[in-house]
C-alpha cells in the first residue's frame, strides 16, 4: 500500500456538509492501489463499557486521474457531529487511517480520529437553488442589439457594418435585449449574464466610471427595470458583473487624486505609492497587471467598502437582479468578499455570486463568500480535446476527474461551465469551423455537471477570433443564422430541462478511455434511470456496445427519439462520423 | 520520483502570506526522494517579448516526518502576487510541478502555474504582537487562594483541608490572586488564563448561569477591575474563559424553556427537537455531548448571537481583558467566530483569541476566526516521549515536526502549549513523580516555538490525578512547595524573556534521532546565534558531542552559566543523567 499517497483533510473538498444533516466524505489513494475502503464513524461522545460505539460503511470509487483514486461515501450522522478514519485494503493488508497517522488495528482513542466537530446550518455551502438548473447566455450588451438609435454613441457606426475593433460602437443596448427577448425565450436559456453596463469609457464596459449609474449608451434606468421585468416574467435571471478590483482610469475618485494629490479626499481610495502621482512610463500606484488605466482600489479602506457595498446593495435592491459576476474576484481581500455576500444576501437571499477566478478557487468557495467561480478549466480541457486535439480522451477524464474533487459535489453542481466568451476567440473559430465538433461541444457542455454558460451568437454559428475579433454584432438576419446550430443548442437546452439527469441530479461516471477505440462516453445517473452520453471523435461512424446489462430495459435515444429494443440484454448501436448519441435507460 | 507522494495546494499552511509582503511557500514529498527542490516564480502579469520573466530560488528542507520531507522558502513578489511552480530534482530527473500537474520542462503559459493572485493587508494572518513571548499560567480560580473569605460557598472546606471533589468548594477568589500577584511576577509569568469566572452552579463554573455576571463566590466587579489593573501593572495579561457552545442548566433563559415550553421567549435559544422540554431519560435537545445539562446554544438565532456577542464585547469594554478562551469551540459555527472576532477586535485589536480545539484546526485560524487553538498535540506527545514512553524520540520528532507543518509559522509561534490542564492529572503525577522528567518537561515547554502555560501549582511539584484530583488548593505553605522545581521554572521563565531565540526568535530543527543514543536535542537560530537544547532521556549521565562546527565560538550552558572553550573546533559535554543543557554559541 502506497501510504504517501493517501490523502485526507477534514473540510474543504475531503468532508464537508452538503445539508445540515448530510456529511460527504472522500479520500484520495494511489490509482490502482487499494481495492476496497470503509468508513469507520461513530458520534464522538458514544461511549458504552468504555468503549466507542462506531460502525463501517463502504466508500465507492467516484473517479480516478492520472495518479489516485478517490473514494467517496455520503453519511448522516445522527447527532450531526463525526469522528472518522478510513479502513484501507490493498489485497494484502488491511491498514487504519486516523489524524494521528496509520495503525494496523483502530485506535481505542477517539481522539485519534479525524473530527468534523459539528454540521452547523449556517456553514453549509448553499448555493441559490435555482442556479443549478439554469442555462446561462452572457450578453456583450454593445453587440447585442441595438434596440434604441437615439442612445448611440457618437460615430456609432450602422449594425455589422464593420469588423469589431477595440475602440469602435455600433450601438447596442438593453432596449435591443428587451426586443429579442421572445428569440432567448424560445431558445430556452434561463439566466443572462451581461458583461458591464455601468458608466464607462470603452465599449466593453470594463473601465468603470460611474458604479450608481447605466452607461447612457445601454439606456437608462428605467429601461433596466423594464428589461429585469421583462426577463423575470419569462423565466430568465439577470446577473450584472461588477469590477471592484480596480476603477477605470476615468473614475471621478482616481482623476480627483491625480489632480489634486495628497490633497485629494479620495487618496486612500487607492494604492499610492508616492505624490504627486505618476502614470508614465510605469504606474507609481497599484494597478491591475501593469495597466495605469486600472488603478487597483484600496477594498481595506472604509470608505470605499461602504461605497462599493452600496454598489452591490443598490443594483439588487432597486432593480432586484439576481446576480452578481465579480472581475478579478481573487485579487480582491477574503474580507471584503465576506462583507458583500453578507450584505446582498441579507437583501436576496436567493443572489447568486459568481467569481472570477481562474485557478483553484476553494478558498473562496466554502460558503462564505462565492457560489461559483467562472469553470476556466471546463473550458481548457473541452478546447484541448476537441478544438485542439492536444490532449487524449484519456486526458481529458483525468483531467475533468481531478477538477471534480478539487470541489465539494454541491460547489460542482453550480460550477458557471463556459466554451468561451468576450475574451476568447468563439468556439466555431476554436475547432477551425468544424460545426460537428462544436455540436459535439455543446452536447457535453448541455450534459455536465455544473451550469452551462452560452456565449451570445454561437449558437447561432458566428465565428469570431480573440478579442475584438469574438466581439461582432449579434446577426439578426435569419439567412446569417445557423439555424441548424440554432436547433441543436436548443433541443440540447429543452433535454437538459426535460431530463434533470443531464443536469445537476445524479452522479456523473465516465466510461473508462480504452473501453472504445473513437468515443469519448459518460454516464448521468440516479440509481434509478441512466443517461449516457457518447460522442464519437473519428471521422468514421463507429459502432458503440453499451456495457450496461440492459435486461429489461427500454431505451430511447432522448436526441432522436429513436427506441431501440435491447437484443440479448444488450445493445449495440452506431455511432455517426463526429456526432453523438444520448440513450436512456 | 514518487510523484503521489508531492503535495502543495494554495493557502493555508501550504502558501500563506506571513505578512503583507512576505510570502511563505512549503511543498511535502516522499521522505529522503528529492535531492532538491526550488521555487519557480514571477509576476503573473509580467511578460517580456511573449515570454513569462521567472525566477527560481532553492527551497530549504524545513523538516522530515515518518513519510515525507518538507521543503520551505519565504519570498517577497514585488507587486504583491505570484505565479508559480516547483521545480524538484531526485538526482535523476528534474519534474516541474505546476497546478496542472508534472512536466518535464517549464509550461509557457502562465495559466498553469499556482497563483496567489494578492498579498492584501488585511487577509494576513496575525496574532496580536504580545502574545509570542507571553508565558501564560493557568488559574482554576476556586483553588488558586482565598482572599476574601466572606464570599465563600456556603459549606466552603477550610483551605487545603480535603481533597478535591467534584462539588466540594474551598472558598478561592480573585482577591486570592491580587494577593498572590508577587508570587506570580517572581515566577515571571506574563499572562494569566482563568477558567470560567461567571456566575455558575458547579465549582468549575463551566455551567454558566449568567454570562454577564461573576459569581459571588469569586468576588464583585470591583475586585475583577482591581485585580486587572494589578496585572497589568505587573505587566500580565489577563484571558477568561467564555462557554458560548452551551449554557448552564440553571441559565434562566434555558429553564424558561423548560418551564414555559413552546410558550417561551428563549424556544429558538436552543435546539429543543419537541415541546414540552424531556431532559429524562435521554435529552430531546442538542447538548454537549450527552449530557442534559449542558444544552447546545443556537448560536445562528440572531437574539443569541447578539446576546453572545455583547458578552464578548462588555469584558473588553468595561474590564479591558486580553484575552478570550473559547470552550468546545469547534462546535460552534464558523460564522457566529467571524462574527465574534470582527465584534470584539473592534474594541481591542490586541485582544487575543484562543479556542478549544482538539484536532486539525487550520479552518479556524486562517485570520478570519482564531489568533490560536490549545495544542493538544504537543501536549500529547510531549507525555508519550516524557511520562508514558510510549513513543520514541525519533516518533516525537517526527509528530512534532508533522504538527508544525500542519500550521502556518505565525500560527506556531502562538499556539498555546500547555502540559496538563484542570482536565488532566498533573504532569508530575503523569511522570509517577520524578522531578527530574517534569524538569526536563518544563525545559522543552519553555524552550518550544509557540506560547507555553503553566498550569497552577505545577511549579512548585503538586501532584494530582485525573479530575478532580488535578484541582487541589495551591499550596501556599512554603514547607509544601518544591522551591527546586520553582525555581527551575523560574529559571527558564528567564531564559526565554532573556534568549528570545528559546521563544519564537529564529528557526527549530531537530537533530536526528539516530545522532546520539540517548540524548533528545534540537536547535533554536537565527542565522548569527543558535541555542541547543539537549535532554539525556537516560538514567546514565552521557557525553554528548555537539555537532557543529564550533570554529571561534564562545560556548556557553545558559542555564548554568558554564562556559566552554572549544577544543579542536568541537566540543563534547557531559549531560546529567535525566538531565539537560542549554549551549548557546
Ligand atoms: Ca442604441
Ligand atoms: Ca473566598
Amino acid at each position: 500500500m502506497l501510504k504517501e499517497a493517501i490523502y485526507h483533510r477534514p473540510k474543504d473538498n475531503y468532508a464537508y456538509a452538503c445539508t445540515n444533516e448530510e456529511l460527504h466524505i472522500r479520500i484520495r489513494t494511489k490509482k490502482d492501489d487499494i481495492m476496497e475502503v470503509s468508513l469507520l464513524n461513530g458520534d464522538p461522545y458514544d461511549w458504552c463499557d468504555g468503549k466507542w460505539n462506531f460502525n463501517t460503511v463502504s466508500m465507492i470509487k467516484s473517479g480516478s486521474d492520472q495518479l489516485f483514486d478517490y473514494w467517496f461515501v455520503s453519511i448522516k450522522p445522527p447527532y450531526r457531529r463525526m469522528r472518522y478514519g478510513f479502513v484501507l485494503n490493498d489485497g494484502t493488508e488491511t491498514v487504519y487511517l486516523t489524524e494521528k497517522g496509520f495503525y494496523s488495528e483502530p485506535p481505542e482513542d477517539t481522539g485519534f480520529y479525524y473530527a468534523f466537530p459539528y454540521l452547523n446550518n449556517i456553514d453549509v455551502f448553499r448555493a441559490p437553488s435555482w442556479v443549478k438548473d439554469t442555462v446561462w447566455y452572457q450578453i456583450f450588451p454593445e453587440r447585442f442589439g441595438n434596440g434604441d438609435p437615439s442612445n448611440d454613441p457618437e460615430g456609432a457606426l450602422p449594425w455589422g457594418s464593420a469588423a469589431p475593433e477595440r475602440d469602435n460602437f455600433f450601438g447596442g443596448d438593453l432596449e435591443g435585449v428587451i426586443q429579442n427577448i421572445d428569440y432567448l425565450a424560445d431558445l430556452g436559456i434561463s439566466g443572462i449574464y451581461f458583461t458591464p453596463i455601468f458608466k464607462a469609457y470603452s465599449n466593453h464596459k470594463y473601465d468603470t466610471i460611474d458604479y450608481m449609474e447605466l452607461d447612457p449608451q445601454f439606456g437608462d434606468k428605467d429601461t433596466l427595470k423594464r428589461l429585469i421585468q421583462v426577463c423575470h416574467e419569462k423565466g430568465i435571471k439577470v446577473m450584472l458583473d461588477a469590477v471592484f478590483n480596480h476603477s477605470g482610469f476615468y473614475f471621478p475618485q482616481f482623476q480627483d487624486v491625480l489632480e489634486k494629490g495628497q490633497d485629494s479626499p479620495y487618496k486612500d481610495w487607492f494604492h499610492i505609492w508616492e505624490f504627486p502621482v505618476v502614470t508614465e512610463p510605469k504606474p507609481q500606484y497599484d494597478t491591475f497587471a501593469f495597466e495605469k488605466a486600472m488603478p487597483k482600489l484600496n477594498t481595506e479602506n472604509p470608505e470605499v467598502i461602504e461605497y462599493l457595498l452600496e454598489v452591490g446593495r443598490y443594483w439588487v435592491r432597486e432593480f432586484d437582479i439576481d446576480g452578481w459576476r465579480l472581475d478579478v474576484a481573487n485579487e480582491v481581500d477574503h474580507s471584503f468578499w465576506r462583507k458583500f455576500r453578507s450584505e446582498v444576501k441579507a437583501i436576496k437571499p436567493e443572489l447568486y455570486i459568481l467569481g472570477e477566478i481562474w485557478h483553484d478557487s476553494m478558498p473562496w468557495l466554502r460558503g462564505d463568500q462565492f457560489d461559483a467561480v467562472m469553470n476556466y478549466p471546463f473550458t481548457t480541457n473541452i478546447l484541448n480535446l476537441f478544438a485542439r486535439n492536444s490532449i487524449t480522451v484519456k486526458e481529458f477524464i483525468e483531467n475533468m476527474t481531478t477538477v471534480n474533487h478539487m470541489y465539494p459535489k454541491n460547489v460542482n453542481e453550480v460550477a458557471f461551465n463556459l466554451i468561451g466568451s468576450h475574451d476568447t476567440p468563439r468556439i466555431l473559430t476554436e475547432c477551425g469551423g468544424d460545426e460537428d465538433k462544436v455540436k459535439q461541444i455543446f452536447t457535453v457542455l448541455l450534459s455536465y455537471i455544473g451550469t452551462p454558460c452560452i456565449y451570445y451568437g454561437d449558437e447561432i454559428g458566428m465565428s469570431g477570433a480573440q478579442d475584438p475579433g469574438c466581439r461582432e454584432c449579434m446577426k439578426w438576419n435569419e439567412e446569417d443564422q445557423n439555424k441548424d446550430m440554432f436547433g441543436h443548442v436548443q433541443r440540447m437546452i429543452r433535454l437538459r430541462r426535460d431530463y434533470p439527469l443531464l443536469a445537476n441530479e445524479g452522479e456523473l461516471h465516465f466510461i473508462p478511455s480504452d473501453y472504445h477505440n473513437s468515443c469519448f462516453a459518460y454516464t448521468k445517473s440516479n440509481g434509478e434511470s441512466t443517461i449516457l452520453v457518447v460522442v464519437n471523435m473519428s471521422d468514421e461512424e463507429t459502432n458503440y456496445h453499451l456495457p450496461f446489462n440492459l435486461s429489461g430495459k427500454k431505451i430511447t435515444n432522448i436526441y432522436t427519439g429513436e427506441e431501440y429494443a435491447a437484443e440479448s440484454d444488450d445493445l449495440s448501436a452506431a455511432i455517426a462520423a463526429n456526432g453523438f448519441a444520448l440513450f436512456q435507460f
